[in-house]
């Protein structure tokens, strides 16, 4: 098993390409899954359902798990409904109910009818959770056991259920009303006494998410205290399922991708299609709404640099170096904006921090401001000489007004930059709305200020 | 173990500030130590020795984990040397290294020489591995069988073991080699029959990451396989150590927060202190290498701006929608950058789709061109008809052009923004290298270019 898996990939496709199924079959079975859905995505209609029908049941159960839920609602479509519901019953019960919640209505109907009894209950129960909270990522699929029992009598029972549970590393202990009262690992039921009571093994560790709590907070929760899996329970703490470890990696790659994407102004969760998959028409529904709101914003800037228009004729340094001031203060404070956000986002921040976080920021800007303002304004002195040979004040003084400026605006900008998501945080508001293409905006109009003010005391 | 842990570390603090020590013991061993933890970090110096004089060296060495490595260092330093060795002696041996590593190299051969003989020789192997690679990041305290064991041959080998591994629910098996063969899943054993042997029930599985391979590399072999744990080996494929889900969170964390950062022009690794400890001077060294090229760069956007001053100053409306039209292509450049580069880093897409990418981005940058054109060039219609009364050119036609310049700019800057990235990455760059910062340097030349074009082609 241990080929290249692009190799392995090509070669699949070379056996599917010349219609060799007996060769192709033999290769897909010496590879893991996931490599295969890699191939899968970029295969053309005819080759996708040749490659199916090369599975059977279970294998395809095994292989949909890896596909993104778009491409496996399109496979499950295309099975007859014996198929159908032959594959729902091996799938897992969380990505059962991933594709269902990825279903037209009607489909979803007609597909929750082809589920035996005890799959249609478990699929209406989790349907019945928003997708994004811990209710709708959970499995059923989890082992407990009644404190009171013995380990043998555990043993027994997990026995009975071992070929379904997808984690058997950690095991449940609940009272008899179904509450969580701790857990114990499988290690520990393993190398015990047979005649031990589970309660005198068990770990009292009752940590678990409620079912409506969104999905971060179960990822977060096993973060922080280093869990395989963490339990979902309902308001009565009673237990209801499992967000296990590989769970827990695709929830922190959603939300991580969210807040990329919220800090550059694009709204809404990320689709579940890949980035060539989304339509041009929902790309611009979540990007439309930021973009619209900045430039109309962006007409302030604008006054403020028609106000001054009359200094920019006085003084071509003052246009050469306009662009480049305003700008500096975008790129500068965007850096504070995003280390606060972050920051916060991990917990390391609260905005009860908000005076030391200002102050270290004033420095910071300050240091970047002077070298940055410094360099230039050499840079200026040196090779600006004959710019505005027939106006009233020296090359010496324009380097100095733009240099100033530029490290007033660097300065002010990386203040602004981080303060303000800790603002939006301590008013309960997102701090990713007040992230760099917002920062920019505002920068922008303190930049001319500073500009044209610094021009003004120091060139007119 | 249920209360709340805000509530808790309020107690705590309040009897550790009454100096009620015995009463700080008892709520400091209802708590989880990550909840400690969080408490320690916020503590002066007094009372931080007060509560780690509370602790027995088992308790410590579970608190010590939960501690950002700089401040546990920081209280191993505080203890004596026979503490010091038997905190070490509890410590699972990767995060041994972790702080092994963060020490000065005088204080880490000191402590070094504090070790068993065992874990002196294990510290010494893993030390060697540099610490963001597989080999630097792995616990050696795993579990392997041999394929020619029976059951009971491995399960009694195992509880020999049982106590220092830190993960038994995977078992690897390997050959007279050491030479990585499979897995066993702790239940595979539990409920086998005793006789049977390993190699007739173990999966022949061999995924595994090489010592040196950069630890992101384990994590996404985690993610994409579904695996609870990554061997590593090294080139000879002996298996040295394993990566568990938990280290990978830590992973997953620490990469994406350097992803982040780097596409705010914020370079290096992310640093082990949180954003308040890291020091001024660290915080300007990622911060001011960017900023300061972007300022040199920003010079060519003011020779463009100077070169059509004279058309400023025949239309004050020019000088008023100039600042939103260059800003905007900032913005939506950024978008289309970072939704281009998030998909690149999830592996949706690679660079040989160009121009797929670039025509969905110019279809999207021009409808979102055209709304944000329209309602502009509206928005001047109706309101700024008195703005230039004694020019050459009507209101309309002014509001024809800034809307045409708009839309063109952001049709181009969607498209740039999006072609960069990728471009890099063909060019084997990192594409976070043209992520917002540098995009929105570019177009703001192509958007006075754009601007003052439109503008002489439609109004002088």
């Amino acid at each position: 098993m241990d080929t290249d898996p692009k190799l392995q990939i090509r070669r699949l496709e070379k056996a599917l390409g010349a219609g060799a199924h007996t060769d192709a079959r033999v290769i897909l079975q010496s590879m893991y899954p996931a490599d295969v859905a890699d191939a899968f995505v970029r295969m053309k209609p005819i080759q996708r359902s040749v490659l199916v029908s090369l599975y059977d049941d279970e294998e395809l159960a095994d292989f949909i798990e890896y596909l993104p839920v778009t491409d496996a609602v399109d496979v499950l479509e295309g099975l007859t409904e014996p198929e159908q519901a032959a594959v729902f019953h091996e799938l897992p019960d969380d990505h059962m109910v991933d594709l269902l919640q990825e279903m037209e209505p009607d489909q979803q109907k007609e597909s929750i009818e082809l589920l035996s009894e005890g799959k249609k209950e478990t699929a209406e129960d989790l349907l019945r959770f928003p997708d994004d909270s811990a209710g709708g990522r959970m499995t059923t699929a989890f082992a407990s056991v009644r404190a009171d029992m013995t380990v043998r009598e555990a043993i027994h029972e997990l026995e009975q259920i071992k070929e379904e549970t997808e984690l058997l590393s950690r095991i449940y202990v609940v009272d008899e009303n179904n509450r969580i009262l701790g857990k114990v690992r499988l290690r520990d039921l393993t190398f015990s006494k047979r005649s031990v009571l589970i309660s005198e093994i068990m770990d009292n560790e009752t940590l678990a998410v409620k079912a409506l709590a969104d999905q971060e907070e179960a990822v977060q929760m096993m973060a922080r205290y280093d869990l395989m899996a963490v339990p979902v329970v309902n308001d009565d703490l009673q237990l209801l399922g499992l967000i296990t470890h590989d769970d827990a990696f695709d929830i922190q790659e959603e939300e991580t991708t969210e807040d990329i994407e919220k800090q550059s102004g694009i709204v809404g969760a990320p689709v579940e299609e890949s980035y060539l998959q989304t339509s041009v028409g929902v790309h611009i529904k979540r990007r439309l709404g930021w973009a619209l709101v900045l430039a109309v914003l962006a007409i302030s800037s604008g006054f403020v640099l028609e106000n001054f228009g009359d200094d920019l004729k006085r003084a071509r340094i003052l246009m050469i170096y306009l662009p480049m001031v305003v700008a500096a203060g975008g790129n500068t404070g965007g850096q504070a904006a995003t280390m606060v956000i972050r920051a916060m986002a991990l917990g390391e921040l609260t905005p009860g921090s908000l005076i030391r976080v200002v102050w270290k920021e004033f420095r910071i800007g300050a240091l970047i401001g002077a070298v940055i303002g410094l360099s230039i304004g050499v840079q200026i002195f040196f090779s600006m000489g004959g710019i505005d040979e027939n106006s009233s004040f020296s090359i010496g003084r324009a380097a100095v007004a733009v240099a100033i400026s530029l490290a007033a605006q660097i300065g002010a900008s990386t203040m602004i930059g981080s303060a303000l998501p800790m603002l939006a945080k301590a008013a309960r508001l997102d701090p990713a709305v007040v992230a760099t293409p917002a920062i920019t905006t505002i920068v922008d109009v303190t930049g001319l200020l500073i500009y044209f003010g610094c021009a003004r005391l120091i060139l007119f």
